[in-house]
């Protein structure tokens, strides 16, 4: 039986004649006494086309499902039961929630291309998920060309051929970075094995209650599918759209670095939000994520701010900046990984990698981990197994962001809820053997946070001005909540 | 004898009734066959008058001696033999260099209020600072009331009583601070005891080859200094340039925290710049410190950016920036110090702090140092004995800056020299386990420099694109020289 938040999904036999994801209709209207919805179907290869649909409501629901797929009109119910899960993540103001109105606190990684590795890897992939804290993965949709990325995927995301990978290196990358040359594809047929893979991908995510934060353009690319005509890139965006947004877990990240997309423009990023806002029943959560120069989120199609971190102007001490300017939840997926490869952006510390991501939380914002240690498979890229330090001490951060509940900064470092009764600051790199507190007449129980030895020593009962001695070791942080 | 670009001293009987502090004129004019310089002479108590002058050049001088401080006209001559020193330090483009030319990399520390602590503490202070590798130490001339700097200073600039400060603690500073009830001074009187205190002080740094960046202005302050008439700035700016300016390590810092010295405008500055200008002949480097907004550094009378690093817009990877902006040389001379007190700006490690001046010096900037562990003296404020890690560390630091010479940022933390013969790359916080250098024809020496070990490890000569393995831990550095 479907649940609420469930994907609810039929199948048709349809036309195969000629081009099917072209040359054929499908679209399903859903209705039960609380909603209406019309989303459209897409073609699954082998005469079959599929709608998804996700229904938010308990109880009845009928559906009819049109096209010119097929000269039937089908028409039928089913009963949607309660929810098993918290459903899909929304904007709550600043901050997120589950559509249930649980809090949602990001903790977030990155393995690019993890979808489209061999099956072990895959496995090991959700396998470490499923031991992880975390619970936003960002990937992408299309393969990855890039250092330690030229291999092949398992797949192709549509008929063709690709260029030979022979021969490419990290030393000739530039040459085949964002070019179609030596490529023969269809972009008009997809090759649904490849989708069928994100399908299960999403699912199993899903399953762990991890959201997908999928990539649909980046500019890492030897295939050309940074490079596509328009035509191909709105009959993608439709296709992955009518395809995935029936997932609850799906978020939509319109570019990994679209900064860096040279063949697009502000126009085509603005286009490309607009396809998915007319197709994208669900109003999934959406943003544009940068190299250098944020995009501009104060447009009302984005609905929360996607930030790579860079020193100067993109440090984490903005974060309070943007929260202020965008009135958005502000997701800093990218502040360096941890690993030790040679680009500075993958070989900070466990440690480091650690204090960037309490920061962040620390700030009112939502982090993102990835890591990046030599070998076959790199986190980053591959998925497969975490070789780091900072990944087992998410859950910890994790508990204490649900402790804290939704955050607002108040100083540096410092943040307290939205009632002021619980606070936190965190001391990072900082290394004070004391701090001097004035409670006033409140009453507040203390507690001091070695936030990479995972300890909590709970302090007692303060009220007025008092001193607390402190560790005097970096990584640590204070919680105070009214009693 | 007078060697070039020491201080040569003429003292005189002179007038003693009424106030000679202001009631009398000291005119000086010194000239040789390359320089006539006119320069105001100083009251030193007990009726003496004092005339400082610094001679540019070797040979024959003469000067006269005239004012309302005696009826008499004196005059005479001095032979000025070759310079035993370098001479005082001058801008060169974005960098310093001694008067002969000798390149100058500053290494500075801070000791707010060093030179007015019991002569115990003096002592200790500058025979840590001659055990030390600082070229560079800031300093106040007014005494400083903040948090561990509750007692008095031995004595005080003016003649007077000053506010009873026992009761006075952190937890009353701010009724205090920047206020003048409770004291009684005539800030026409100079309490010449204090001054000769900073002589003695100026010149012991100058024996020690430091340059003494003299804090003229600052906020932490109970006894009213920071909140003088008009006139008694006035009268103290030309008492100070009058009675310092011959010292050629003299640099003038015309606040520390302008931006938070509420009894001072804008207009204020800039008359004390102009005041200097008009008064100190030898055209010392002169700057303005900020806490949180930048003073404008593109004044023609500043000579170099004298900065406080602060997170977001203030932090270190802006100097790239602020070099192109200013064309001036850039002083970071606050970027948190090494420490363990309660304050975010006193309790980094010295890892952090090593890591902040190295991160400084590839830039092609100048780092400042402090500490701030807990005790009777603390480094920042008192001087007497340095205890954390980093100090330790920065002969090694500046031997480096030695051989790569003036360095300009050519990309993250990669400086080269003007010739680009020399290249140095520094990774921080990041551990990359190997790099790729592409040489091209080029043949390159090169070695690892561990900052933290001291340890340089020659790896040979280089062309071409070769892969360099690199040890996998923080704080390490590349640096390859045309060969």
């Amino acid at each position: 039986m479907t649940k609420v938040w469930d994907v609810f999904e039929l199948k048709f036999k349809g036309c195969t004649d000629g081009n099917p994801f072209t040359d054929y209709t499908i679209t399903a209207e859903f209705e039960n006494k609380n909603e209406i919805k019309q989303v459209s179907g897409f073609y699954d290869g082998d005469g079959i086309y599929k709608v998804r649909f996700m229904p938010s409501f308990e109880g009845e629901y009928k559906y009819q499902v049109w096209g010119s797929f097929s000269s039937a009109i089908y028409t039928g119910a089913f009963t949607v039961e309660s929810a098993s899960s918290h459903g899909p993540v929304k904007v709550n103001g600043v901050h997120f929630e589950y559509a249930d109105k649980t809090p949602y606190y990001s903790i977030g990684t990155t393995c690019y291309g993890w979808a489209n590795q061999q099956g072990k890897t895959r496995m090991e992939t959700v396998e470490s998920l499923k031991n992880s804290a975390f619970n936003k993965i960002r990937f992408c949709v299309f393969p990855k060309h890039y250092d330690y990325n030229y291999r092949n995927p398992v797949c192709f995301p549509y008929e063709g051929t690709p260029v030979d990978n022979s021969g490419i290196n990290k030393f000739n990358f530039f040459k085949f970075n964002e070019k179609s040359e030596g490529n023969s594809w269809d972009f008009s047929v997809f090759n649904v094995e490849y989708f069928k893979i994100l399908d299960k991908s999403i699912e199993e995510l899903m399953e762990l209650g991890i959201e997908a934060d999928l990539i649909l353009f980046h500019p890492y690319d030897r295939w050309g599918f940074s490079n596509m005509p328009k035509w191909a890139n709105e009959l993608y965006l439709k296709y992955v759209v009518a395809r995935f947004s029936a997932y609850r877990n799906v978020w939509w990240s319109l570019a990994n670095e679209y900064d860096l997309c040279r063949h697009k423009t502000e126009e085509d990023w603005e286009s490309y939000a607009d396809i998915i806002q007319k197709n994208d029943v669900y109003n999934r959560l959406i943003s544009n994520h940068n190299c250098v120069k944020l995009y501009d989120f104060s447009k009302p199609w984005v609905t929360h701010c996607s930030i790579q971190r860079q020193g100067g102007d993109l440090e984490l001490d903005n974060i309070g900046k943007w929260i202020k300017l965008y009135q958005k939840p502000v997701v800093i997926d990218e502040m360096c990984y941890e690993g030790n490869i040679e680009h500075y952006w993958g070989n900070i510390s466990g440690e480091e990698m650690l204090r960037r991501m309490w920061k962040t939380a620390v700030s009112g914002a939502y982090p993102g981990h990835s890591e990046c240690f030599l070998g076959d498979n790199i986190w980053w890229s591959h998925g497969g197994v975490l070789h780091g330090e900072s990944y087992k001490r998410l859950g910890f951060l994790h508990e204490i962001m649900q402790k804290c509940g939704n955050l607002h900064c108040t100083g540096y470092m410092t943040a307290s809820s939205e009632d002021e009764s619980i606070n936190i600051q965190y001391f990072g790199e900082h290394r004070p053997s004391y701090k001097v507190f004035n409670f006033g007449v409140d009453r507040y129980e203390v507690e001091i946070i070695d936030t990479w030895n995972m300890e909590i020593d709970r302090k007692g009962v303060f009220s007025g001005t008092f001193k607390l001695e402190l560790p005097g070791r970096e990584y640590c942080a204070v919680r105070w909540e009214k009693v």
